[in-house]
């Protein structure tokens, strides 16, 4: 066992004896069990920007903790790692459940991978609890990822609303990207609104199809399929010739109704098979072309920008909403009173006045 | 010129000298203008119940207003005339412009007049602005309506974001049926963000379109048109019965393909020319058929508990970001702040954070 002085030691190192791999060896392990709460924001930003996996997961768990104290030192390691981030490639990749992400984020994974990336896998699912083993929630899902030093694998925070939700995972980009890690995956479930959130922080949006016999389009939203840069059809080894090269029609069809995009690039259709690898060469080729093209006409950094904007605002409502119903005098009150509404006892708008004064009142 | 004192008088009756049409006389059009302040709750309550359009207005006013007094003064009528709302069919009306909107509200709201109706028409256009001649801002687009005593036309309120433009028209409508109005139109313009907030507050949602040669589908949002329950194929006049079946044909193929609605309702798709009036009476026959359905298998009143959840949710968000933005602390810091976000010079969450910060010590 070490010294118990040894945690308050300021001479500590927080990368000694930690290896970059998620095999710490147990003397590091120790120390770290230790000094748990004793890091100092100098020890975070060095140890992320250095690339140290446990001091980074540290830095996610305070952004994900619901305790202030926690939050602040978050946002201030995020601040002084700010100039290492944003030189990153943020992809979004959704589908329906079914449509094979995990094993497509881990075929594709692996082949940037090879190609000399390092890649970060987050994840956006309000839905999520940890204990249910939610999207990403499973690592042996994506068992070669998840043991590569290469790649660094982070469920979808736990509880709250989507904007709280996705607020933590776009502070945990900012995070990675200090740490090294070049291309950032962001996974979400086609089925709600988390796409818009993970939409208004990636430069890229894949989105996975199958081909299969009728309603093409069934399952998924309008809105989803019109904020795609691609579509890709997954499972092709598992369809028909003539199945797949309908699904192909028909989705260059879908894409082609739609507004042209201001990026100035077409939504592609393209065609994989997760499983064999095949097509994944070519959708990593249709990304780079992306990056290409909107690096040079400038719309890459634009939308970065607009984003950021976005951020701002979304966060600020996002905390006051949260300021709100966390507030005891409001939130004694609001299940009366909501009762009050769904009963036609009372107007939305008084109800929100009365929770809006106990508010204001009590601050 | 009437006594001065006559506008302290308490046993001023509001209604009198006041006729129920737009044209109130001479005698009754100065005393409201002297009277203009001193209008008391009860007055106000029971000019709305008893169906006086003047004062009806003057509570959209209200309801519209920036200053705090005449806001709580508009929620403590709504309060009052609660028990008397509820009691209508709320038809949302959006198409692209130069849909024929108007001319549709009009050929309809004078049919559904003659078998009885009273028709109230309002309007969402966050982009509106009251002199630039806006959406329904412009009366002589609906003369016949605008001159029918049992119509009453007001214009989208102008100003804010469109949060606030949707609480206002939603508060408008409890005074319009509480007013006695049977039948409520809200008109938006099929291009953004609108459709989703006027969904949100009525009982059936109708999608004009035209039927035109090429891609039929351009220009309105996916999302719009899975909103629909009716898609009405306009000025069908102006359109070869070819390119009307096409349409016809194509709208029906598109609606296919929408995952089934919770009304158990299947969302329609009807032809018909505003000028001509043919097909009208057949469009508001379906609206009925739509009502007994939804009344019947109880999605109706279900619908509208989860609207005015929803509104009350809605309304306490707006009413936190109202403040926020109205803080003079925080706006004097806005602009620089979002500046050092957009070089990217301070991150979205530090920038949130100072302008809460900001907002929180100044209250």
């Amino acid at each position: 066992m070490p010294d118990k002085n040894k945690n308050n030691d300021s001479s500590l190192s927080v990368n000694e004896g930690v290896e970059q791999n998620n095999a710490i060896n147990t003397k590091g392990l120790e120390r770290f069990k230790n000094s748990r709460s004793s890091l100092s924001l100098d020890e975070y930003v060095e140890g992320i920007k250095s690339g140290d996996r446990t001091i980074l997961s540290r830095a996610i768990t305070l952004i994900e903790s619901t305790k202030t104290e926690h939050r602040e030192t978050a946002q201030d390691i995020i601040e002084a790692c700010l100039p290492e981030t944003g030189d990153s490639i943020r992809i979004g990749i959704t589908g329906v459940p079914g449509v094979g992400k995990s094993t497509f984020i881990e075929s594709l994974g692996n082949y940037i991978i090879d190609q000399g990336s390092k890649l970060a896998v987050l994840a956006i699912d309000p839905s999520s609890t940890r204990t249910k083993g939610s999207i990403l929630g499973d690592k042996t899902r994506m068992e070669t990822l998840a043991n590569s030093n290469q790649a660094f694998i982070r469920p979808s925070p736990t509880g709250g609303s989507l904007g709280g939700v996705a607020r933590k995972t776009r502070e945990t980009i900012y995070l990675c990207e200090a740490a090294g890690y070049d291309t950032i995956f962001i996974e979400t479930v086609g089925v709600g609104q988390s796409e818009t959130a993970v939409h208004s922080m990636v430069d890229f949006f894949l989105l996975l199809m199958l081909a299969g016999a009728g309603d093409e389009l069934q399952g998924i939203k309008r809105g989803i399929m019109e904020m795609a840069d691609a579509i890709a059809i997954n499972k092709v080894d598992e369809a028909t010739e003539k199945a797949v090269s309908q699904a192909v029609r028909e989705y260059k069809n879908a894409l082609h109704l739609y507004p042209e995009t201001k990026s100035g690039w077409s939504p592609k259709v393209t065609t994989c098979s997760a499983l064999t690898e095949k097509g994944i060469p070519d959708i990593w080729e249709m990304i780079q072309k992306y990056m290409q093209l909107t690096k040079k006409n400038g719309y890459f950094q634009d939308n970065r920008n607009r984003q950021a904007k976005h951020w701002m605002y979304d966060t600020i409502s996002n905390r006051l909403t949260e300021h709100f119903y966390n507030n005891p005098a409001v939130k004694k009150e609001q299940q009366e009173i909501e009762q009050e509404v769904l009963n036609g006892k009372m107007s939305s708008f008084k109800a929100a006045q009365q929770l809006l004064d106990l508010y204001f009142e009590s601050l």
